[in-house]
């Protein structure tokens, strides 16, 4: 059985690193008091609030936290036309926070996720993990067998080349979840009661060349390095498929990443997930996902980009017109969501003109 | 501070898995105290001793132990000429043990390895975490986030394509070591103080297309599916180059899992390694090591086998060429390993006469 914290305010005092770099960005369509047990924590950020569903519903956020609220109607306010490549009705919506914040380093967390233990019973500042790794490089070229050789007490094993430990900037921090796993219905239904019990204390380096499933619950990305590709797609109201929003963002990032020479890193930070969504209604949104994944997946896998992709906007538009050519005979919907993508890069630049700047290319191997 | 367990007499009664399948294969140069710390966990089994150096000395056994121990005379008797590809003072020599052993699995192990505590005290049974590590299939088409699927508590998370949920059969499994962490020469003489503290709970695979530094010291390994790949190279005695016999192995056997459609695990378990071998000596042994591994490396990167290499020993033969046209020009070396690697794989079938059996290629994808 594992449990939250249940006492943070009495957590050690928190430095809060990054605090104005930073923005933490929840997609919500309830209060939110689960906020409470992360005010030591996140208190001393700012947060951008995607307000889901209807927008004349007022959301409560705790008193003390500095924020920005964008419902529906602001969405379609400030992006106009172009507010079709923003998903409704589905967490989806959390990239539009994205788009709009003005920090290098964003944040995102969903609103069941509460504080989790680490094994001698300490409440984890899982931002603070996040930060740390990505504030360290990843090593993506070469395995390390002793993990993140950044962390304290860590180091590169024998056989590790020596040109390869300089590493490569890390453009995303994916933490994992304590109780509640990550699961797709089907895993739901037949294992109703497994919880995730385990913590692994590691962090470690997704290989270049390997995809793998990125999760929105808890997670950390650096926006100037890669926030253009973590579009979530478009999902819920009117499209015939849900939950797959973080997948689709986890696929082109990865492949952009692997194109750019940037890091991926996946393990610590552990938050508590308290509650299993209703999984026949998470079968209801997936069911498609689950057939299209097995022609998505290779087509990423086999995606390459060419070597005028300098920018992760080119590497994306680039990565629509290959959706629309590959994926558009598997179903009409990735037509649409090809052009989603055109759409979304067009209004992520006009919300962000300095983009060239944000655009740079790391200097790293691709 | 991590400390071994001393007391593993009292441990939980042992049931030796796959007690008449799997030698545990040990390389010498002295006295075999060590195995009193294991005496629960090995007995059971079979033990290959392979003694280095000086043939007429004595290795005292423990009592009670079931073994076979060849010495270089023996090596020498066995092999006749062929003998030349089986090094000489260095513990490279070990992979005669696997050549000569008639069981389906080998275990390896290092004689200053003792037996490690998990977090909550209780001794680690290493031997029996490999054999549940290579009795459980592999994933390394696509990142699992929770880690190995298969253990118990965990599953393929969310977005995990249903086609790659069956696996891959397991080749390799790769176990760590706390207190003396496996470090080159270089980052022993920078950091002589460090130690591996950290018990992190996670077994992975290693993903398709991504190399990894392979330690000997702690390794378990399906001798039917890989065996004849498991080559230590040409170290020391007359050699330019020693401690690289298991990273030489490590990158073989990876590009052959990887065409074969076989799987490499890398975590749990744990040993705990008592002694830092001298890093002077180390030195002098590895520096031509870490100037060629910057080429190794890549050579192996780019290495592709044909279609044609159904079998290990073809996959062997055709990389041996590999390593004589593109290595050859780094280093006259690399020509008379490449010869090696002819004569180890002659001296395979000779030993393993059946082996043409042993030599089905998994039905997995390359």
């Amino acid at each position: 059985m594992v449990e939250p914290a249940t006492d943070t305010k009495s957590a050690a005092k928190v430095v809060p690193l990054l605090k104005d770099e930073l923005d933490i960005v929840i997609p919500t369509i309830r209060n939110l008091d689960f906020l409470e047990m992360w005010r030591p924590f996140f208190e001393p950020y700012h947060l951008i609030i995607v307000q889901d569903g209807d927008p004349s519903k007022t959301i409560r956020v705790p008193d003390g936290f500095d924020y920005e609220l964008y419902n529906r109607n602001d969405i379609n306010k400030i992006l106009g036309p172009k507010a079709s490549c923003i998903s409704f009705k589905d967490s989806a919506c959390r990239c539009f926070g994205y788009m709009v914040s003005k920090k290098k380093y964003i944040f995102t967390i969903d609103d069941d996720c509460f504080v989790a233990k680490d094994p001698s019973g300490k409440a984890i500042n899982a931002l603070e993990q996040h930060i740390k790794n990505i504030l360290s490089p990843s090593t993506p070229f070469f395995f390390n067998t002793l993990y993140d050789p950044y962390r304290e007490g860590a180091d590169f094993v024998r056989g590790y080349p020596f040109s390869l430990r300089e590493g490569v900037p890390t453009a995303v921090s994916h933490g994992l979840w304590l109780n509640i796993p990550d699961y797709d219905a089907p895993t739901q239904l037949v294992k109703p009661l497994e919880r995730n019990t385990r913590y692994v204390d590691a962090v470690l380096t997704i290989p270049k060349g390997t995809l793998f499933p990125m999760c929105g619950m808890n997670l950390c990305f650096d926006r100037e390095l890669i926030g253009p590709a973590m579009y979530f797609g478009l999902m819920g109201d009117g499209q015939p498929i849900g939950r797959y929003d973080d997948m689709w963002a986890g696929w082109c990032t990865k492949v952009i990443c692997d194109h750019l020479g940037l890091g991926v890193k996946t393990g610590l930070p552990y938050i508590y997930h308290s509650k299993a969504s209703n999984p026949f209604v998470n079968l209801k949104k997936e069911y498609k996902g689950i057939f299209w994944q097995e022609e998505i997946i290779p087509f990423f896998q086999a995606a390459s980009l060419s070597k005028e992709c300098t920018t992760v906007q080119k590497c994306y538009i680039e990565l629509s017109k290959q959706v629309k050519e590959k994926l558009g005979k598997v179903d009409p919907y990735f037509d649409k969501l090809a052009d989603a993508m055109v759409t979304w890069i067009e209004a992520w630049d006009e919300l962000n003109p300095t983009g060239a700047s944000s655009a740079k290319v790391a200097n790293g191997k691709a």
